[in-house]
């Protein structure tokens, strides 16, 4: 994405969901909301991070951020707790139809998904095919197995459709991942 | 604190660490990377929630954050995996010689932590007493018990002597908390 020199209002990058007008951010986000509020389950996204370099205090407000910038995370986006099981999990969507490139997921995040997974997580990727309109939970170890071993620079649509595990959407949980986790993990 | 009506670089607000010259979030934050290297756990802190109100984009060079604004964090600082278990806790620090005010950690922390506590995880704060130099881990239940049915505004330092477990500190994990945990919880 290239933006013109300027200076504009933030609007959250809400790039091709499909039929469905939400982000996968957006239908991870209200499933959480409602495993929250049923109190199946208690998992976060963690906040943007971000280097903060200058701060404004103006007097009798609230303090004001004036120069940051993005930094690469080094763990996952989403972490917590479900049915006495750490939670740990990367989300991305994919616009391409064949295959989803490895650039898209950072190194460190993949080494993460390792080592939680090494001490006993439930550990998985949701990658959202936004052409063929369908959302896949990876177990993070057949990913890293296949990342590992491939020469490939991308994971194939028919790798994913052989070994993902397709997702439901219901109306209050438009990413129902735990549903599937319960299948693939037999929790 | 008060700062005046001006711009300046932001600095880490570092209060009273006692003789050590580091904050208590450096401590856990060294004993993390510690703990990480050494493969012992896998804890992070979550970055701090902000809210993003105007990006800059310029030409061949990094988005720059230009207006944005601290945000209430809705859960917990820390959370992780430690021997298969969900580990999640919040630390403070606190510079009064006789009690810790309840009104340095918020209702929904406080909510957050009976959630997750609830549905398994291994909770606790860690609460720093500056005056004496000295690290307490209080287990989140009883911290819970004793704030939901006191009619007091803070917790006397004379219930966390008795209550709280002191943490030790070594030259590799300025706050090793694990091995707190080992002895409190029975891991």
């Amino acid at each position: 994405m290239k933006y013109p020199n300027s200076s504009k209002e933030y609007v959250r990058p809400n790039i091709g969901a499909g039929n469905r007008g939400m982000s996968l951010e957006d239908d991870i986000n209200r499933s959480n909301r409602y495993y929250l509020t049923e109190d199946t389950a208690v998992i976060h996204k963690k906040p943007t991070p971000i280097t903060i370099v200058k701060v404004d205090y103006p007097k009798r407000s609230a303090a004001k951020i004036t120069e940051a910038y993005f930094k690469l995370a080094s763990t996952t986006d989403y972490n917590g707790i479900y049915k006495g099981k750490y939670i740990d999990f990367e989300a991305k969507e994919c616009e391409s139809r064949t295959s989803f490139p490895f650039s898209s997921i950072h190194e460190h995040q993949i080494r993460h998904l390792k080592s939680v997974e090494k001490h006993g997580a439930i550990a998985f990727i949701i990658l959202r095919m936004v052409y063929y309109d369908k959302d896949f939970l990876i177990k993070a170890n057949e990913f890293i197995e296949y990342y590992d071993s491939c020469n490939r620079k991308s994971l194939p649509f028919a790798w994913v459709q052989q070994h993902g595990h397709e997702i439901r959407r219901t109306f209050t949980k438009p990413c129902d991942y735990l549903s599937t986790v319960d299948k693939v993990f037999g929790l």
